[in-house]
């Protein structure tokens, strides 16, 4: 039998605040057996490139990484963020590893190929080599993983977060059993979108479908919902949608592909 | 016998000009044998924290660390130029891991103490642990060090590189034959400083004396001297003082305390 390993993926508004933050690295850090925390950045990497003359733009809401952008979100995700995240989980006991992808070549990607709309320099994950995050991982240490990646030809890519921590979590499905859990401002899925209360516990293959027939799930959880079966259908044993507070408590959705939860 | 370990000191300057950066990475990566790379950061620290409206105070040529200062520095060199460094060691075929003295605790420092001067946020190494650095050197990975640590209570100090690598090299001299290069602007250790040329190739303890009573060597260079000796009767087996370009090729000051040399 694999062993366990929970990898939480929190977004930067999580990380940035400095209450919330402490609140998610105490709970992450109670987490018994293996774990992973990934993250990505947010408001503070906006107003950091306000202050120093860099646009932040924008086309169909997806964010265009300038060079200059892309030295902004690495001093911002790379350093600040994840460095603080490091030093407060040694703190708490946790003997954290704070890296990108491009350390331990963890992480390759792609410069996002230029269509109708040139992305600047996003990357789209191609490989993860985890054997980097295999040793991390048995050497009693923990990592804490950036979204920022690299081409392997000496240029630093930024991913979504979201990605990095779903490629992650399919490449290690092949050495451990996966929980993955996507920390995101709601409770979980809910039944009615205006009532926080109203979390679905438990969605299946078969339950989906139903969801989005009735029109209960639409819009934008539809993604994050279509993603965590492609972890399952590719190895990730359980994913979970939980508000970050709540990752400890069995309170989110239950994303399985087993039938009887 | 203990297995060979090169460990070379870089400074910000270095790192920061593009050109000298790719110089520098690609002598790195033809040391034959294990190899570290330490680094701190420089002008683009200063650039940044100017344009963040930081201001970057000094009292008698030593920089005071704000709580804002410290972000930039992490920024920097923990984000901006170690992943930079990283990403160009991978694309040389090295597999290079870019760390901070937070991740896997491997620098423990203290909060410089206040006395008639607040140096804020500046870092003093108590403890170097070995144990994840000897990990990443014994897994085929390469680290790469900047100069930031942590007090083991959640706060990132900022930290001369200088010290960060002695310190690092005299608690690796337990486990490895360690040869520790100090990059600066000179060619070496100088008979005449305003000849570059003019480079002593050994300094051994007696020929210290000498060159001190005698006037020769003064100033700027009395300290690294001083600390190159503090290394070797520590447990490192030589220093180096050279510039950047020549850390393959033997152009340099070698201290030793070997007497036959």
């Amino acid at each position: 039998m694999k062993q366990k390993l929970t990898i939480i993926k929190v977004g930067g508004k999580v990380v940035e605040d400095e209450n919330s933050c402490k609140t998610i690295l105490e709970s992450f850090s109670e987490i018994d057996g293996l774990k992973i925390l990934i993250h990505g950045g947010g408001a503070i990497a906006k107003d950091v490139a306000s202050s120093l003359g860099v646009k932040t733009e924008y086309v169909d809401g997806r964010r265009i990484t300038s060079k200059e952008d892309l030295d902004v979100v690495t001093m911002v995700y790379a350093g600040l963020l994840n460095k603080k995240i490091v030093a407060s989980l040694q703190s708490l006991g946790i003997n954290a590893v704070g890296i990108s992808g491009a350390d331990g070549n963890t992480i390759e990607a792609v410069k996002r190929p230029v269509t109708n709309i040139d992305y600047g320099f996003a990357g789209d994950v191609i490989k993860v080599n985890n054997g980097f995050l295999y040793n991390l991982l048995t050497s009693d240490t923990t990592p804490v993983i950036c979204s920022i990646t690299h081409d392997k030809k000496g240029q630093l890519l930024n991913t979504n977060a979201d990605t990095v921590a779903s490629e992650v979590a399919i490449s290690l499905s092949s050495l451990f059993d996966i929980k993955l859990i996507f920390c995101f401002d709601k409770n979980g899925v809910l039944k009615d979108s205006d009532n926080n209360e109203s979390v679905i516990p438990t969605i299946t293959k078969e339950s989906y479908n139903k969801l989005k027939s009735d029109g209960v799930v639409s819009d934008g959880m539809l993604p994050k919902l279509d993603n965590a079966f492609r972890c399952l259908n590719l190895g990730v044993s359980e994913v979970e949608l939980s508000h970050a507070v709540n990752i400890n408590n069995n309170i989110g959705t239950l994303i399985t592909s087993k039938v009887n939860v």
